[in-house]
């Protein structure tokens, strides 16, 4: 399947382009003269597509199920009862909802940290997007419990490499520091070592996990996760909000990726504000996440774009993380984190792309439209996703929608009534 | 004519309810049998439509055209310079599009304060929706400039008052304590009390205004326009992020409402949070503002109410505005800002309406649709807005977009070339 899109401009780009697509590719960028099986025109600005690196997808289920509540009482009396009952299916439906969502702001690839990861996978594959998708491992210090964790990311993982797409890639999902042993990170690294997957951990969500790890322990969690072997090149680190100067040092010389989720870090009061300008300035590739929808309560990688923006002027100064770098966190950052060759409208890279539609509000005036993607844009300015060369919405359409919705909807009242 | 709205989810409330509108007000709520000019019919979720009480909408014109810069230089640079070379006309095709971006995020009434006031009353009754106007009067401390602005204002209350529409109210607008003179606020306050209009003014938006004018004058700006009564019953307060607790107080006292513009603040970098959860302990109503499109860059009163809630519960706790004080903030007190009786789906209120899609991903599953509006809903989950029993969105399509659109562009095009 090849795709010709006709006389687009390109996101940041002056003037117009055309961009042709072959097996899933970015073939050639300019004024190609090929026959496509498909041509796609309109007056769009084309844009590469969005990467989620932190979330739990099928927490989609739980969406407005808890608000307004203090952390500990939202986990304990809403969010792990019903976690525990949750079944296979319903993460599948739970995923395929929020794959969808997702679809609906751009986003095409996400880090997934959740239950039942066969599940997960076949969400994603039947959605058309692809995912790092990690078996939460957490095993409260107690031996036998670390067991039958390792038993559930082995087989996790087993499913994950016999799953039959390439938009599937395993990884691993250390819960956090205050969720795992000592021997639980070590079984982990190890796995780490010998399969080469990326690590997937939340670190430094809150301050209460900060100051309780330094009185119990001494050494700060950035330090412990360091010599433990678990902050490696590409390990994606959900949230880090409490860092010190010299911690950002360390992710930038050990090559960690943050995902920043401002939406989620605010709703729950981390009491504290991630210092992504100050990461970026030390090199560090700040990436984006929305979190879990229980906490978000969406999934929209463009107000998380502007929230980010936002959040890092609002106390310190206007000229904090500017639209183009907020941009590069979403798409070429993003990308890179989650393992992709995507991010960039460049020959060579993964056709993961998006139309905007020029002619809408957002984009008018149109002075500026990576400005107008990532401080005035939302999900009714987008047309077209494109995942792999593969054309998952049109018009603003996903064939499975209806479907899903309908599906998640009946699941998800069951959940919360068994 | 009249409208029939049947079988519809109130929200907030279970179960599903009819609502008759007759002459622009909701005649009956419950099961009423009539007969209507019109009958619409869907799996909808019906809410009171929503106020921003502080807004400059022509300033779509200017969007995206200076951002990421410190005030200072974005002020003098960007926008000053363009606004000097403003026409009639332009103000007229700015305010429409504003208009336009409202109605799809449920904005059907709003709090103006900008040039030729004449274009603004045109171009909010030619796009359906209804306003509080001000001229913004500027003296600068400078007799001669008063005597011209006071002019201004004098004929544009004026036109206001001629506009042959009630969708049109007129009010004053002082512009802040820095760029009006204690002559000029006096001249206002002759003004309020001889016509009964309402002001309109920008207050404690940032830490260096506070520090100033407590530096010359010490006293603070709020015990400054107490005693020389522009705070009073009915005033609208934009921004007011730099209040003490006493200060918090008065506005309780008087009957001040703050206008709260969380987006704006940040992206300006105001170096403070608006004590929005103190002032509502204490009685204050506050309510939301988008400001204008150069500093927010979009007029989506969704993501206003969502960022409400995030900025007070982020570095403080997650129990701070509820979803349920949020969705007042923008509903019921934002119409009372702004002298509407509406913002509640009850008898004798005025029909300002929104039909949400309840199919929609924002509403999946759906446990609690005040929560889903405040954090999750989208303008694209917005089917019908009714202004005054007026239909001005329906499936999401308003009749003049496309039109307003480019004409919008044209113009905005050509000012920043004049």
């Amino acid at each position: 399947m090849s795709i010709l899109i006709k006389d687009v401009e390109i996101v940041g780009v002056r003037g117009k382009k055309s961009v042709y697509i072959e097996e899933g590719k970015i073939v050639e960028v300019g004024n190609p003269s090929v026959e496509a099986d498909r041509v796609i025109r309109g007056d769009f600005i084309l844009s590469p597509a969005f990467y989620n690196t932190h979330t739990h997808a099928a927490m989609t289920l739980l969406r407005g199920y808890g608000d307004d509540m203090d952390l500990q009482s939202w986990l304990t009396e809403k969010i792990w009862p019903r976690e525990a009952k949750l079944k296979p299916e319903d993460v599948y439906w739970g995923t395929r909802l929020a794959a969808l969502e997702m679809i609906r702001s751009g986003v095409v690839g996400f880090a997934d940290m959740y239950f039942y990861v066969k599940e997960v996978a076949r969400a994603v594959v039947d959605q058309g997007v692809r995912a790092l998708i990690s078996e939460g491992f957490i095993d409260l210090f107690d031996e036998e419990k670390r067991e039958n964790e390792i038993k559930k990311v082995e087989k996790g993982l087993k499913a994950l490499e016999d799953f039959p797409s390439e938009r599937v890639r395993p990884s691993l999902g250390p819960h956090a520091v205050y969720t795992v042993s000592r021997e639980g990170f070590e079984y982990i690294r190890e796995k780490a070592d010998e399969t080469g997957y990326p690590i997937h951990i939340h670190l430094l969500e809150t301050r209460v996990e900060l100051e309780d790890f330094l009185k119990e322990h001494g050494v700060s969690p950035v330090k412990y996760l360091q010599e433990v072997g678990i902050l490696r090149k590409g390990t994606i680190a959900a949230h880090s909000v409490h860092l010190t100067d010299d911690e950002i040092d360390v992710y930038s010389k050990l090559g960690v990726y943050p995902s920043h989720c401002p939406t989620s870090n605010m709703k729950l009061s981390v009491k504290g504000i991630m210092p992504a300008q100050r990461m970026v300035e030390k090199g560090v590739r700040v990436t984006l996440g929305t979190d879990g929808a229980a906490s978000n309560n969406s999934l929209n990688m463009l107000q998380e774009m502007k929230f980010a923006a936002l959040l890092a002027k609002g106390l310190s100064s206007p000229t904090n993380l500017p639209a183009e770098v907020v941009f590069r966190m979403a798409t070429e950052w993003g990308a890179e984190a989650l393992g992709f060759r995507a991010g960039k409208v460049e020959e060579g890279y993964d056709a993961d792309l998006l139309l905007f539609k020029r002619r809408h509000v957002s984009f008018t005036p149109g002075f500026n439209s990576i400005s107008d993607i990532v401080y005035s844009a939302g999900p009714s300015s987008l047309d077209t996703v494109i995942c792999l060369g593969e054309v998952l919405m049109e018009e603003g359409v996903i064939p499975s929608e209806e479907e899903v919705i309908e599906r998640t909807r009946v699941v998800s009242y069951d959940l919360i009534e068994r």
